[in-house]
This record gives structure tokens, sequence and C-alpha cells, in this order.
């Protein structure tokens, strides 16, 4: 990932966050310009996300900073496993150290469950996606980790991307009425997406010309039903509560794509340390 | 929780991470002037907490929606109970939607774990307390639903809390004299915590009038030994690795305080629904 | 239109940008309490864009304000036309005059000459849509006000819509290329358009599933021959220095697009006034 | 020009606008460390503006970029020119490319305007300037391309020069009482200008002290008379729908000053490309 | 003084700065709902400026928030005087009394002692003015104040007044130059003001066509030499340590403007206090 | 002080409010390329605080100034001393002189004052602090400069300290359930201090656990008495308009921290000049 302004403004805020008015441990104790070397290392088996988050998060508190990956991201990594190693300005390495690690193991983590949903269906012809269930602030790099997983990205939010649902038909009065009304609307680079629950409206969303289906809480035998009646002519989305034991099931029904909320929604951070070393 | 600047400018900015340029569907389906009514649903058991944030949401994109909880914040809700319910713009209810649950479901999510942990060593007298592992942007916000779920907070960041740690006391070259350049240069008004990880430490911490001791990763009985050794002198904070599993034997050795990071690092939401309502 | 936080924001930019500190001559001469009503008129023929601008401009400075439209957005109005009159406190109308009528008369002049361009074509199945030549800051604006001249929209920008060009194609080797590495990326929810400069390229283009296929720079016989080699099977734009004269040649061609910069990049503003009236 | 804060902030909001996630195009195609060379050239004849701008464009994606102009800031260039030669970073050439065009096409547009004028007049001791309708968020640098035109400046805006309006007269009983309440509350170091449509009023605001009075759509022979009238007193400023028709016979009238809106408000951008070479 | 935008987020940003996470002791005992009255009372006597900033303290507070002046902005006040009522929610009240007693007591210090300078000369037609010497942030709002205290002001910023010093004379080669130079790149609303130091430079400043001439640091004698020069061709500004004991002196000699530094620099707060009644 | 985020932002907010469009006379007399060298003195003797702010504001102008400290942080200086000296772009000096002196100034007069407190009762084991009495926006710098002068720090601001004043004490209906409703909300790293003023109070606070007692406006006797009674079980600090005079005689009465707002609320600037050399 090339770090970007967007990302600079969230690491900024993020170490404001934890050092508003400086580290008063750190500054009352270390000396200004004292230098050490930190070790990044696993705690556990994962895959790994957000390295050059870390990175510029100790950049920013020491322009010098080395900051040396000994995996690339994306890597599985395993307990024990050293991850980077650092060297620089000792109060940049310990007033960085939380923010570094906050960011990286979350990200990890998130790319440690998507690599587990994609490997699950790996020998099926279907994406794994995520959904805007991120966490408030950081949806830009969730969606990063996803990809870092080995899943896709479903639209970024609600000004990219048109998902046509429940509410909008019936405001709209039926399908057809609401894909008409949005296609006027929206740049012609943007697919429209209808969620269905029924196979009729499957077939009304078909006949709407929508770009994309989604398949919303269906039975198995529901969607294969589905997917055979869009035939091609459409991208099918399964979604709905979606979990690890379900997954081969949905994707034996022919649909291209599962989104998937808890690859954000509930993630469980990567155990990752940091230590100094003489 | 009253709702404050920081606070707003969090949903805010959420708000405009999900919707920078409008909603795009919505905008093009549904009226402006059209209102509607909508509910949300728990869909399993859990810690209610942020209802504030999700008024705000809601409030942020119509100023005359009416959010009306039909729980308490902290309430332990059951799977299918009505939590709160939102009369107002319907484009408003559509485009707060997700950002008001991502919220919601978040915190809730933390207020359920806190309430798990304190509620297993509710008949003890100690306190289970929450790290600087939290999310970055939201650190305020987890640390409050910490409050909401039954837990008490450590220091909110590295300006206002002293935690004199290893490499702290290696540069000062020894306890006493870290405590001692800390206690010149802070506030009188902000405690001074040691990190320590053997008996001998927590000697020298003591000695050094460290307000409160933190013992890493002991087992059980150098806890034990460690809480007799410091009497009361100050306060004692056990950390390193908690877990359900543990928390009882931790508690049982007469520490004050249970640090916890799960709380906040690997939180899992808690399921809640918002649907439209004739 | 509905107005949202960041035409908010850029409001109050262009406020403090005119008002840093004040309106030297308003404050010291106007009392506080004065009340005054003004009209603003159109003062040549157009297509009124971006009334709800206006008003924010003034609402911002006098939450009471009232600003009454007397034609609607999109409305055509003639020299001499009353197109919107305000009544509120003077020194707000003072100090809200330029700013309000900056952008109402960029926003009209460039729903008006979309207006004229689409006419010219409104015999033909197609659509004048913009580009990303727009005003740094304003873009969000002025393909709004395309929108109410009748036009429709490209991409909103680089993050949102795939365009891939001249040397995206040489560094990935090929149009096949190109396209398949953007695929594995993007969301599926994004269209991928490839610009093309040949019928070979448009060949490739549409081999490789683009799904917008671009003709840059072609003259109308090489157009309409592309047109029909990719026969409904990805849509057709037309772009390169279009004006007024060459437009329904190009209509004619058959292409269901054509993209125009000077939509954005050259703007007459619609000459509009305001007069404090008694 | 040196720019300053407000012009990387102005440039940061720019590439933030066009590429607030990233190019999704480029990112996905070209290789991270793939470096390029591309050549800014004028496709029609124009004064230039803004090459620091373009510059800085570059500068924030790509700190080591060369941008080597091949004219001067101000120059007359011809179709065909080459205005500038950039080398660095691919992905930071292709990102920068549109944001850079849109403002240095932009300012060349309102220079190569404003030397227009000032050329018509080149004869006469008069000056060319503009107004405060300029695009809001680009004041600063619409201001700077009207003196690389050749002209120079009316006051930036409310807060830091006065203009005295028919309702202000109206509001304070007259030019004499408008203009000494006007003193009392603004720096000595600031002129008083005041906008008058009859001759009563020149005289009126004469005698009142103004330092510079306005002529407000007056007619040539009453622009003449106000000259003699005022005999050096104050500076003359001639104002109202000023074009280059009208614009010699004004001049002849020995007005000090000729403000013209149409140097900001209805700018033809600059036809430049950007091609990249081998 | 009419609060505005600018003022709004300095009182915004105070508040953060005094409570960026809540006020631990109000929220922690006071009820969410409860309601009290205070006072703002004079403990020593003074002019009294900003109360429309302390207003808008409680305002952001506490939108429902009642406050009571009862003196006007600008007062000379005694002590013992109430100052202001104010009627709110109580947390409100108790989160902004540092806040706007901070703002209050400074401003008011800055009109009590322009109030004194301006005093001791009002037999005179000289007017007192402030300089730069302001802090950092508070510069609009000191201004204000220095007004409010019966001073006027000094230009606002380097970027809206002209002032030539030494170093601009030497490099410009000459006291001429300078002047022609800046006259040339600066609007014609701005007045040029040119710093001397000697009888040869007030001359050489003349003939350049100064409109302010500054007399820095000269005696008693050479300035009314100067004066009598000068002779109403421009202004005549006396400057350099201005303190009560020379003013009247400085005033004799017949300068039209003194400016003083210690207006702002060396604020003594006037002592107010906040109680809270029954 | 190693200069942080928040400061930067300071830094860069005050050239701004100096400096929002540029330097009108520096811009158009001297040359972009010009360098020069100038020299900060001391005008009257003092304490330094602030070099590094200083340095950082012309760095910010010029990122290869040299900004050379001929004294240290916290050193005495007397009148006629070169504080500092500074090499770099002639631009860049003359535009950040007047900020770099504002900071500079107020903070070395901070520092000035704090260090006469501190000498005065230097043969006391008491500590001198500040309050929140501080200019909005600046405390972080001015809370610094007290403790280079010699003194400590109170709270930083509500949020991160208690202070349990008599309004609080009201509505808890006494001082043991305000301490006790505090603690319950509060991390276990923070004190809880009680305002007093009454000796019964002061034995209530101490029953209540307090670890600070505030005497508020006691006479020597009554704080004497209260040292007594409190004996050590807390900490003592006296408070309430204390000045010079009164210093020596509170210090006598065994208190361990005598607060001070006039260390910030009403700075007299130190006297410092900045002259260009050859």
């Amino acid at each position: 990932m090339t770090v970007n302004f967007s990302v600079d403004e969230l690491i900024m805020a993020a170490l404001k966050e934890d050092m508003p008015l400086g580290d008063i441990t750190t500054d009352n104790i270390i000396d200004a310009e004292a230098r050490s070397k930190a070790r990044i290392t696993a705690k556990e088996d994962g895959v790994i996300a957000g390295l050059d988050v870390a990175r510029r998060v100790f950049e920013m508190l020491d322009r010098d900073v080395v900051f040396k990956c000994l995996v690339s991201e994306g890597d599985f990594v395993r307990r024990g496993d050293i991850v980077a190693e650092i060297e620089g300005n000792t109060r940049a390495l310990l007033k960085g150290e939380r923010t570094a690690l906050n960011f990286l193991q979350r990200l990890s983590g998130i790319a440690t469950i998507t690599r587990k949903f994609c490997d699950r269906v790996k020998d099926y012809p279907v994406k794994i996606v995520d959904t805007r269930k991120t966490t408030p602030g950081l949806r830009y790099l969730e969606k990063y980790a996803v990809r870092v997983g080995g899943g896709t990205n479903h639209r970024y939010c609600l000004s990219d991307g048109v998902l046509i649902k429940d509410n909008h038909i019936r405001a709209a009065g039926g399908i057809k009425n609401a894909v008409e009304k949005v296609r006027r609307g929206i740049p012609h680079t943007i697919k429209i997406e209808v969620e269905t629950e029924t196979l009729d409206q499957v077939k009304e969303a078909l006949e709407a010309g929508a770009d994309i289906i989604m398949l919303d809480n269906m039975d198995y035998d529901t969607m294969a039903e589905a997917v055979k009646i869009i035939n091609k002519a459409a991208l099918v989305e399964a979604s709905g509560n979606v979990d690890m034991d379900r997954l081969v099931d949905i994707a034996k029904t022919g649909v291209d794509i599962i989104s998937v909320g808890k690859l954000t929604h509930s993630v469980k951070a990567l155990d990752l340390s940091m230590k100094f070393i003489d």
C-alpha cells in the first residue's frame, strides 16, 4: 500500500489521541537524543497487514527512523516470527509503540480472518467481499486489509455505489421504477445493485437491468435457483449473516460474490508485541 | 453520557466517511420530504451502550428526528428486545442507519464483554480496567463503553498518566531515579505507576513511593506475595494477557485492579438491526 | 439539491475568504438590528442552479433569514425575471451578497451551457456528461449544476471510477492485462472504462471485457465504425475537444455518451444582480 | 509567486477532492517505483500563470519530482510551445496531472484575458483592477493571476477594504456621515472608497474626504466631468459592466482605475495538455 | 461586537483546550439536568470588554442559557459592580466558567489600559493605536478590545498593510524605490507607511509620496520638526517604547497617531469573579 | 522542550494570523533569494523560555534557516545579552520576526515571573504551581514556560484532574459523597483534590480520603492549623490571590503547594528585539 494523505491524517489523529500533550513519562525520563532498537514479533499465527501504517507512525515521530520489514505485507506469519525491526530515537519508539501496534494488530486481524474465509472457498469461483460494517473512521484501512487478506471490496460508501433496498423499492413503487430513477441520476460508471428477498424480486431486478443482484438471507436452494434464473446476466451476491460454517454451501449455489460483515465488524486483533533489544 | 464536542466531531467524520457526496441511491429515489419510522432491535443478548451517539447521528441529518430509547444506557437486553424507535425524514434515517449501528454495535459489544468480566469477579473487591489498546480515533467512546459495562478506566493517554516501564527504568538507572525524575516534571495531581516483573522490583517501587504498582505477567503466588509486601501502601494492578478463565484466580491474589486489553482490542459487535416499520 | 455537510463547509470557507474579520464597511455603518429586503434578478437569459447554496449563504449569517425562491432549480429564466427575494438582517444581506452571487452565477452558468449542449442533441439517444476539468474545490457543486442543466456525470474522481489510458496500457503491456489487473483490485460495483484511439484498440478493449469504451479524438467515420464493432456490448463514449458545432455529427455516429470538458472548465457566469428594495 | 501555506492547503484540498482514496486505475496497474517524464504544452496562445502551483501539486505527490519550467511566469506562449517538463514517479505524474492542469489552465486563462485588457489601454495612465467576483475558495490565486497578467488588485475582501455603497449611504443618512462613521472604526492604514452614481454624489464624497471615488455605471461624459471635479483629490475608479469594447472610451475620461468583473467571473481556461514522453 | 465565525472557532478551541474529554469532576457529581444561576462581579475598577465572547462560551455549552449583561460593552465598572448574570444548566456554567473569565478578564484588561492611554491625551487631536505585538491566536479579539477601550487599530497583519522598514529600504536602495515597488504590487485601497529614524528620511518618505510616516524612537524636538516638515501631507505616527509618562509630551509634538505595544503585549487581566447564587 | 504536533499547529496558526496572504511589503521589495542574518537581544533582565518555538517559526518559513541559540532555555539573561542568531532567507526572517518574538517574549515573561516567585520561597519545601487562568489557546506553552521558570503545573484541564469545589459539594450533599461519586467515575491514576474554606471542611475532606486538600483564601493561622490537622495524609495546596508579598508567610504555614494565577493571567512580556546585522 502506498501511504497517502488520508492515511497520514488518520495516523496523525491517532498519535494526537494518545499523546495530545507529550508523553509525560518518557519526556521526563528518557534523554532527548537517546537511540534504541526494537522488534515487533508475532505472538500468534496470522496474516500481516499494515506495515506501511506502522512505519509511518514512527516516521512522523522521528523523520530518520529505520523501519525494516522482515516479512511482506500479506505474509502469513507464525508465532515467534519477527515482523519488523525499528531503530531510531528512543522517545519516538516509546511514543509510537502503542499507536503502531493498535493499527497493525487490527489490520492484521482483519487480513487474517479474511484469508480464512477466502481459503475456505478457494475451490469455488467466488469472491469474498466486505461490507460497510466497518469501524467509524477506519474504513479505508479496514477495506485495504480485506484486500491484503485476499478479499475484494464492496462499494466504499453511500456516495460511490448503488444498493437499492426494500425501502427504496417501496418508495419508488417497484424495482423497475427504482432502477430507472437511479440510473438517470448517477454516473454511467457505477453499477446498480438491487437487494432481493424472493425469486420474484430477482426476476424483477433482472428485467429492470440491474447490474448486480443481491440475494438477501435466502436458503441455499433459492439461491441456486436465483443463480439459474439470472444466468450470468448480472453479478450475483449472497448476503446475510454469513459465517465460516455456511460458506461452502453458499459457494456451491454458484453465486459470484459472498459479502461478509464480520470481516470488519468483529475483529480479533492479531497478537503482536514490540520489545526493545540491545 | 452527555454528548460533547469531540463526540460530535467523531460522528460528523463517520457520516462524511460513509457519505462524502450524498447517498446516490436514496437521493435519487426517496422524496426529500418523506418521513418514516424505524426500530432498532437486539438480535442477541447484551449490554447496550452508545444510545446518545446513535441519536446524534440522526440528529445531525435531521434536526427534528425523534429518537426514543426503549431501554436505558447500560441495560442488559435480550434477543428481540426493541432498543429504540426513530421517527423522522426518510432520507436521514436511511443515510444514518449504518453509521448509527456501527457505533452502537461496537460500543455495546464493549459494554457487553466488560459486563461479563465484571460479573465474573463481582464477589471480589477488584476493579476491571481497560488499557490503551483501543481503536485509533475511538478511544474516548470505547473507554466510555467500558464504564457503561461496569469497568473503570486506566489513564486516558500518554499525556495524563504515568507508567514507568522497563525501558524507562533502565534509562533512568533504577526505579528510584525514574520515579524522582517523573515526579519533578508532572502535575501533583497525577499518580505515578511503576511496572514490575519481580518482587525485588515491587519492593523498589514501593520504596520509591510509587502510587500504583503494576504486576506484569506474574504467576498467582508471586502476585499474592506482592500484594502482601505492598500492604495497601500503593494500589496494585495485575496485567498481562488476562482472560476470563484466569480472572478469578487473579482476583483471589488480592490485587486492587485488573487491566484487560481485550475489552477493546478484540471487540465482537453486538448484533443489532434497524428495520423500517409502518 | 439537499444541501449537505460538504456544501456547508464550502460555503463557510467562501464566507471566511470574503470576510475573515468582518465587513468593516457594514459593521461600522449599519445598525446591528436593521432589517432589509432584497431581490435577485436575472440580467440575462439562462438556467438557474444553486438556489439552495445561495439560501444557505444567508442562513449562515442570519438564522432567521427568509429566502423565497420565485423560480425553481433548473428553470430557464429570462432577463428581468426575479429569481429570489431575501428578507432578513441588513448586515447579513450585505455580507452574504457577493458570496451568494458568486456561487449562484457560476452554477447557473454551468447549467445554462449544459442545457444548450443537451438541447442540441435532444433528438438523439445520447447523454452529455462532464469531465474532471472542474474548478479545484468546487467539483461537487459543478457536477451538480451539470445535472441541473440536464447532463449526467462522469466518474467523480480518481478513486471511484476507472479510466484506463494510454500510459496504463503501455505499463501493463496491453489492454487485456490492464483490465485484468484493475478488475482484481476494485469493487465489483465499479465499471471499467478504456480509452482507445484506434479501432484495433476498440476491439482489444471489447475482448478484454471493458464496460465502457472511450473513443478519443476519432473522426466521425471511425466513431461510427467503432459503434458498430462494439454493438451494445459496452457503453461508448466520445471524447476530445467537443464543442457545439461538432455535437450533432458526433451524436449521429451512435455513441451513447459525449463528454464535454467545457461544461466546467470555461464557465461564463450567468449575469444576476441583487438589489435592495423598500 | 512564493508558494505559501494557504496555497499549499488549496492544493492539498484539490488533490483530496480528486483522489480521496487513491487512484484506483493507476494504483492497480502502474508499478510503485516506475518513473516517467511528461511535458506540458500550450495548445493555444496565451499568458502562463500558476507554474509554482503546478509544481507544488507534483511535489506533494513525489517529494523528488523535477519540474522544469521552460517559460517564465507571465510569459506569452504560442500554440505548440512547451511550458514545462516533469520527471518523477509515474504514479505521482498520473495522479497530479488533472489537478495541476486545472489550476494552471484556469490561472493562465485569467492572466491571458487580463493581459488583453491591459494591452488595450496601455497608452493611457489607467490601471485595470479585479473585483470580488472570484471563484469561491480561489480568490488568492485568481487575484495573483490578475497581477501576472499585468492588472492590479482591488481590496481583497470585506475585511481589508472599505467600499461605501448605496445602502450604507442611506443607512447612515448621507455620504458624509457614512465616511465619518467608517473612519472612526477602521485602521488608519486603509483608504475609504465611496460608490457614486451622480455628480452630486461625487461632490459629496469629495467633501467627505473619500480617498477613492467609484463612478458606477456612468456615461462617458459624466465620468469625464467627475474626473474634472475630483481633480486628483481622490483616486477615481470606473466600474460597471466593463468590457473590451468600452475600455478605451472609459480610459479617455481620465479615470485612474477601471475595475473589471469578467477578469475572474467568466474565465476561459487556457488550453494546455500534458503528455508522457519517452 | 457581532460575534462571528472566527470568534466562534476561537471559543470552541478554548473550550476544547480546557475540556477535551469532559469535566470529570462535574460530570461525575452534578446532575445532567440541574440548573443554576451565577453572577460575574468586578473585583477591581476597569473597562469591560468581551461580554459577547463570554456569552457565546456559555451558549456553546447550553443553547438555552440566559446571559444577562448588567453593564454595557465599554462601560467603566467599579469594584463590586455586577457585570452579568447567567442562568442555565449547572454543568454548562461550571464548565464554561474558567474559559469565559479567561477571555473576559483579558479583553477587559486591554480595554482598561487602552482607556487610560486615551484619557491621558484626550485634550490632544491624537489617536492611540495598537501594534502587532498581540498574543498569538488572539489578535482579532485583542484589537477589538483596543477599540472598546477607545483606541483605534493599526494594520491587522502583514497582508493588509504596508510598513516599509529599514531592511526594506536598504534592499530597495532607498525609500523612493521601496515605495514605488510596493505601490505597483498592492491594491490601491491600501496606504503606504514608511518608518523613519531621521529628518532626512522623513523628507525622503514625503517626496516618495508615503501616506503615513512613522517617527521611530525620535526625541520630542525631532518629532515636532518632522510634523512641521510633513505639514499634513501624510499622517504622522509616533512609535517606540511609548509609555504613560511620555504620552503627553509626544502628543504635544503634533503627531496624528501614537502606537503603543503595551496595550496588548503586557496585559494585566481585569480581576473578575463568577459566583453561583441561590 | 521537544517541539510537538500541537505546538507546530499553534505556530502555523500564528503565522497565518499574521500573514494570511503573504507579507505585501516584503514580497514586493525583498528579492526571493536574498539572505540575511539577524540577532535577538535581551532589552531587559529575565529568564528565557520558548527558544524552540522561535526556531520552529523560522523553520516553517525557511526549511534551511540556521537558528543558533547563544543562551539555553531557562537561562537568566541580562540586558544586552544576545539570545540567538538567525541566518536564512531574508523574506523568511522578516515574516517570522514578529510571530517569533510574540511567542518568545510572552513565554520568557512567564518564566521570569515564575522564577521570581520560586526564588522568594527557595528556602521552604514548597512548590509554586500554575492555574487554569491561562490565555485561551496557549495553555500548553504557558504551562511549559512555568516549568522552565522553576514552577510545576497544576492539572492541565477539566478532563485530567479533579477539583471538587463548593458547588460540587453542595450538589453532592457533602464532601464525602462528592469524593465517592468522583472516585467511581475516574481512572485510578488521577488524584482527587477538594477545595476547603474552613477547618471543618478540611477534616471532612481528610476523612473522605482526598489526595489533595486546597486551602482557599484562608488566613495564615488557619492554614497552619489545617496543615497540622492533615498531617501529611494529603498534599496541601494554598490558593487565592497569592502575590509576592504574601508568599513567604504562606510558605511558613507548611503547605506543600502554592498556586499562583498571576504566573499566567497577567504576563509582562520580556523585552526582546530582533535586529538585522551585516
